[in-house]
């Protein structure tokens, strides 16, 4: 059943609060945590009609003989969490399997930017997870991603979005806001298709959600992308960001995900600095199966944030009413109020803050979830030009020794170095050498695109021996593989093309690992439990493979991701992430 | 010059702030309050272009030979005031001549609610003063008048506004939002009428505002108001019911208004209870034009904050950031801040308060401004259906001795108190009489309807001669006349009509005292310092004739507001303002 919208049933509502009909649940005995006072209040009762919450307080006269009855038995009443930035695609899974997964933690509402798909299928692929939201116990809205591809010029991803793709977004029903801006050199420099973007997005009432993450700058260049209308960004890591931000009106979401976890750091800015928190809001960005499974989801947020010192009862305006603000969400979610949706989260303890039962519009969250099937199309998305050669992953260079250049991982950093490296040249061609921890990559177009693909070395990885692959390739999602030998790397694209995509571990012809993400090769429908155990394998394939970094497959999702320094490898090639250029694999 | 868009000058602000186009204006050597964090930082400057600030910080790089510099001379600078709920007929001028009064003041911005030219002229009174206000330098919002007539059935106004004109206003440029919902019978009991005008709003993404002026009930009838989507309210009196109004998600308007002043016993909602001030706003509601002369506007709202404890940066908070995000207006005004329209007011003292100097669109506002005229038909409202004679004011009655009922009106409130006096008859009617204070008093429409009047007795008001007449009779403003002798009143509506309308006291075929408000019959294009002198002659008139009540001629315009009780006197006849019933004024 669609969920009612509060227009419709402003009528009905008033009806309960005036006994004329009875509610379809009263909660009773809890203690209500009320966010726009910041008060914690015992003895009032909720009263839920359609959906909603239609008043807080006496209600007993809004009981009927169907009306159900439901005690806290002294548990802490809160508003359903409301997240502000995310990228359900991390979590691996579909919106529905992410709904599943998150709910019983407590996000009832998300605004998601799902700027993966975007990349893969465009504004088709922003649709139908808009659509597959529509109906589910989560609130699903969406921040139209603004940067799609993420560095127009050095890759082929599989769509172009531009200020007409933006506009025709923003008027799809749930679409709230633009998606993190990422293209900073863009708006600082006056780029005309991303102000156009901004533009489309103010004229449509909406927020322009940023992404600064250019730490330590706090001069006139953050008042330029404060000035062009962009007010919220997620990428502070220290307090003094934060807080040039919140200054310059720029609403802070302090982000605690699996890899990025900046609440920590952020805290002092409440706890020490005392500034006014209501532009302060948590969010998760990017959290992986392993966290959502063995951790939590916004939750950890808020736990996060009441041991780093802040005030429970600020931490859970973080996650709850102030969100709801950024978006003009008020009357929808965020506040445990007359007219909002009923999402209610019980809790022992707001400390400890676990969830032990939620409700959303009213009801107990199911355990399982179906959403629509995906079009045929969406499991379609590895389409190669060409079946590879050995030929293809020849990196030409005269011996006998050869200057490469190489892209540096190491653990816990997306940023990568820009390493010249001596290698031996065999028969015209260096190939990857585990003396050196040099190792081959190759990022192959798979769009159905122009085909062609990049060649590089990569060093830090670890490997000794097979090949990795993955689809998953931020951000413009082509097919990415490295390995030791030649065979291996050819025997690990074809692998991961005909299962439609995803991420794989292979050595000697064998399959050691695959995660099968067949939607885009992004996502899968399964539980995200099962992606949890399947990242896991992974992980080990890679250790007996000899990776030793940490988040292996993740660091290696990273490779393409041309808008961070230093060195990168796209289908165009390698792309120096500093002076933005394209440059050979031979340093020459 | 029309107001610059953000949309349109986002890569003209970018450009300031990298120094690649100088700025109009650099402000230096002021004390800036930052209304997010609730700061006051030193050594900041501020560039302004195109009427929008383009950053806040070091602003060296952004002075050409063009830009105007300011010294603020360490004042504080404080964003322009931002008033959510204000008649700007209380002033009895034009949207123009209140600019002129209120921007020297430190309001910068207005969201009006012109619901009394509403009720003279309907959906093209509104549009009048809407597009008046368009490029002024006071930023002028609207929020549509709600409730027109304000008592249908009881009443014959101007104009009959319904879901459909609602939602045609709702489309025009600068309608935020729907005027305080004053039907609460409507809302509470389900009115299809009323939650369609909801319904309009809430469809439109705009705030539905409120008027609840139950003062005390604080159970489920105010939940139903909140739940059917209203949430603001401006007729708090006490603490208790402003909490119990913040706690169900209603921002909560601190009025300051020149008759009802209830600053001062809300402040401890903040200052003593310590709730979030966030959903804490100050408004003006009704400011006559003797007080905007004497002392002020918005200004004079934070002022009376401060001196009863509230901290100064909450109380410009509750005046600026607060207002801004209740009507989605965070990019436009309240704070200063990148991409914010320049309104900067030079203060020397926060606890004082008195802006010296102020910035709108960064420019200096002007001591005159001229707005567009108002069409032929604006002075012409006073239609009344035919002249009268002494037979229309004869209020018929069985002698000796007839009881009669009276309007019992008194000093400093507006409610009234439905008497019944024993009152001699002469020649088969009752004259009014001075030895018992009782005049006579009529309401005739004047809006070229039906022609009907309404007679009845007045008690209180004073008179011991002549007569007062008025066509500012709330809401439905019609021609309301009161007095002594029937030839008074005759002469006193005759002379009000040829002057186009307004306020008159007259004495034996003399005009003692005459308020001239040809448009509409409600306002003046005049000075406000006009009008002011204009009140208080007027009020002199009536201490002439008798009158020793406080604000006669304020009192006196509330003879017609039957949504209030006791007692009233509209077109129609005597409504008995709590059982909702036309009475006469024979009580038999």
């Amino acid at each position: 059943m669609p969920r009612a919208k509060l227009s419709e049933v402003t009528r009905t509502l008033a009806a309960v609060c005036a006994g004329r009909e009875a509610a379809d649940l009263v909660i009773s005995g809890g203690r209500l945590v009320n966010v726009f006072t910041r008060e914690v209040l015992d003895g009032l009762e909720i009263a839920v009609k359609d959906g909603r919450i239609a008043l807080v307080g006496d209600a007993s006269h809004t009981r009927g003989p169907e009306t159900e009855l439901i005690d806290a038995d002294g548990a802490y009443l809160v508003p359903g969490l409301v997240d502000t930035h995310l990228h359900v695609e991390s979590a691996m899974v579909t919106v529905t399997r992410f709904a599943e997964a998150v709910l019983p933690r407590g996000t009832t509402t998300a605004v998601i930017d799902n700027h993966e798909i975007a990349n893969v299928f465009g504004l088709d692929g922003i649709r139908w997870m808009l659509d597959e939201g529509r109906d589910l116990p989560l609130k699903v809205f969406l921040a139209v991603p603004s940067c799609v591809p993420a560095l127009p010029g050095f890759e082929d991803a599989g769509a172009v979005l531009g200020p007409d793709e933006i506009r025709t977004a923003l008027r799809w029903p749930g679409v709230v806001g633009l998606g993190e801006m990422m293209n900073m050199p863009g708006v600082l420099e006056g780029d005309v298709g991303v102000h156009a973007e901004i533009a489309a997005t103010l004229e449509a009432g909406k927020p322009v959600t940023g992404h600064w993450s250019l730490a330590g700058v706090r001069d006139a260049r953050l008042q330029a992308y404060a000035a062009a209308g962009i007010d919220s960004d997620h990428e502070s890591t220290t307090r003094e960001d934060a807080i040039a931000k919140l200054r310059a009106g720029i609403w802070v979401q302090f982000r605690e995900g699996s890899t990025f976890r900046d609440v920590t750091a952020l805290a002092p800015v409440l706890t020490e600095d005392g500034v006014d928190p209501g532009h302060c809001l948590l969010v998760t960005d990017d959290v992986h199966p392993e966290t959502l499974v063995e951790d939590g989801h916004l939750d950890r947020a808020v736990r996060a944030a009441v041991e780093a010192g802040v005030d429970p009862l600020v931490a859970i305006q973080m996650a709850t009413l102030n969100p709801s603000e950024y978006f003009g969400l008020r009357h929808e979610v965020g506040s445990l109020a007359p007219g909002r949706l009923a999402d209610v989260l019980f809790v022992e303890d707001l400390r400890a803050f676990r969830p032990h039962r939620v409700l959303a519009d009213g009801l107990p969250v199911p355990e399982r979830l179906t959403g629509p099937a995906y079009p045929e199309r969406a499991y379609r998305s590895v389409c190669l030009a060409r079946t590879l050669t050995r030929e293809d992953l020849r990196i030409q260079a005269r011996g006998p020794i050869a200057r490469v250049r190489a892209i540096g991982l190491a653990s816990d950093t997306v940023t990568t170095e820009h390493l010249v490296v001596e290698a031996p040249v065999e028969d015209g061609a260096v190939p990857a050498s585990v003396a050196l921890d040099l190792i081959k990559a190759a990022s192959i177009e798979r769009h159905g695109g122009p085909g062609t693909l990049g060649l590089g070395f990569v060093k830090g990885l670890g490997l000794r021996r097979g090949a990795v692959a993955s689809t998953v390739a931020h951000d413009n999602h082509n097919l990415n593989v490295a390995g030791v030998k030649d065979d291996d790397m050819l025997f690990a694209v074809e692998q991961l093309e005909r299962s439609g995509g995803g991420m794989i571990a292979v050595a000697d012809g064998d399959v050691l690992a695959l995660v099968e993400l067949p939607i885009a090769g992004l996502i899968a429908d399964r539980p995200v439990a099962d992606l949890a155990r399947a990242c896991r394998d992974l992980e080990q394939a890679y250790r007996a493979l000899g990776s030793t970094v940490a988040a292996p497959y993740m660091i290696f999702s990273f490779l393409s991701l041309a808008v961070i320094p230093a060195l990168r490898l796209t289908n165009r090639g390698l792309v120096d992430g500093i002076e933005f250029a394209l440059v050979p694999p031979v340093a020459g």
